[in-house]
């Protein structure tokens, strides 16, 4: 029997409760994976579907955090709660509930209205990909409205899961061209938002140029979104409002034209085939070991059976 | 029903009876995989089992062509049969039963003990890694005793081919380092004979010193096999009987020592959990099409089921 500081039924009871610390419980589970993650799952399901996701990436040092919480302090001041996921796909052991190197997040350590956690994905078999919806519709159940999905870097993994989001929100600086040159394209086409941050440094609206080109080539349809370009210089939280603004515009847009919706489903349907894929891929780990393969293995071996023949047998009744 | 000329049955008759074209048809057939190319192996596998393969790899330029022609020519002058395979992954329409731009192979393309062919996958989903042995004991199961598969580059796919024959030939040249210095622990790992070809050149010496250092840090235990090192110039067909007799020795070393085997026993068994993983593929595949699929993606999307329970759904009796 599950002790009751693992055992997901108490403990999203007591998170519903407003117990802190069983939330952070909870997406540990998730982060691990397997049939733990997978009751989180079945409890929060009913109650989510109601969260909006902001997908917030760019480039190492180019501020994210600092912006995440000049945003966190201006949806607090509009009154919303909201709740941050950190994703560190190069950190296997991030875990844990305050990111205590993250000094200017902890200013909202004490707020109950916030919540803000680190993601690795600690032994998750499917990785972050699978692991981050689980973490967000758990968030949703739990009643925050707001789910803020900040990834570290502007690799494939960090990209991937940002571009998810409902909006997402790119992050530049002036003269990013270089740091992201890999990358471009990739950020191009997640991008709902640009952010220029640190905006007071030479070369913004070089940046801001350069974007508005990229984006004219980009030949969007007339009633697709463009993105809107922002400047902040989060640091003395200059901006916060305009980004924020430019999320809730982008949300509005998705909405009244259906993008949303399309979006969601997309998702759902991409979440679920590499649900299948992984779920294949370990029953094929499974197959392949046991005295049932061995025995197989060897009559291939002896010239028994041909392997075919033998990959029949074994996936009889399965593939 | 199949056309007579494309019917595995009857083209496996004929390739018995001696017909070269039809031994070409039938290496196109597992070139394209699917349903044909398990009946060609359903056909070939109980008279496989015999031959020997000598996996010859080695960065281009090397002289790899030149080097496997002067060892058909030195094989048929002991009066044994030969057929190679040169595997070609970068290329998907290599086909065709002559390499006609392979002058120095074409010497031996009217000698009926010689059969040589060039390969690529065609469509087979499987990739190289499953075709290669499925048209290895095609050739087996006609009568080639000796099957040279020879790799065109030194990617991780030539030498994951190259490295699961029972022996395996490294071919460099002077100075080889740097051109495969990428892959030269992949290379160290599969050799079980080293060729320097083009030994007239400057920097042979150098190389061989090279190569034997290198086999000194790997720490062999003493009753391990110590892969020889040959000096050729192929282009004069000068070492080609050195190089054909460190295969001898090696085969002969494998034989007693139970380690061709252990190598034929581990290939077994990994072709065979490689059939199954992409069997279990191709039936995810299958799986996320269709209009149950779209039915229980449409349930996701409306939150009616949450998306584990749904995918368990969808391998229901599978995994």
């Amino acid at each position: 029997m599950a002790s009751p500081l693992n055992d997901p039924g108490e403990l999203f009871a007591a998170a519903r409760a407003g117990e802190r610390s069983a939330v952070a419980r909870l997406l540990s589970l998730v982060e691990r994976g397997g049939e733990p993650a997978r009751a989180v799952g079945r409890l929060a399901h009913p109650d989510s579907g109601h969260a909006y996701t902001v997908g917030l990436t760019g480039a190492p040092g180019a501020g994210k955090s600092t912006l995440t919480s000049a945003l966190i302090g201006h949806v607090r001041s509009l009154g919303d709660e909201v709740a941050v996921l950190a994703i560190d796909p190069s950190s296997p052991f991030t875990g844990g509930a305050i990111l205590g190197d993250r000094v200017r997040m902890q200013d909202h350590a004490t707020d109950p209205g916030v919540f803000i956690r680190s993601m690795a994905t600690r032994g998750h078999l499917g990785g972050l990909a699978l692991a981050t919806p689980e973490a967000v519709r758990l968030l949703d159940a739990l009643g925050r409205r707001w789910v803020v999905i900040e990834t570290v870097g502007v690799g494939q993994v960090e990209v991937e899961v940002a571009g998810k989001a409902d909006t997402t929100v790119v992050v530049v600086n002036p003269g990013w061209g270089d740091s992201v040159q890999a990358n471009k394209a990739g950020l191009m086409e997640i991008a709902d938002v640009f952010v220029i941050n640190k905006a007071d440094r030479k070369g913004a609206d070089a940046t801001r140029s350069d974007l508005e080109q990229m984006l004219d080539l980009s030949d969007l349809p007339p009633d697709a979104w463009r993105p809107p370009i922002v400047a902040t210089v989060a640091t003395e939280g200059k901006g916060a409002d305009d980004v924020w603004q430019a999320v809730l515009a982008h949300r509005e847009h998705a909405t009244s034209s259906g993008e949303l919706v399309r979006r969601r489903a997309f998702r759902a349907a991409e979440e679920l085939r590499q649900i299948v894929a992984h779920r294949l891929g370990e029953r094929a780990r499974e197959l392949c070991t046991g005295d049932r393969w061995d025995t197989i293995v060897a009559d291939v071996q002896a010239q028994q059976r041909d392997p075919y023949g033998a990959a029949d047998e074994m996936l009889a009744g399965i593939a």
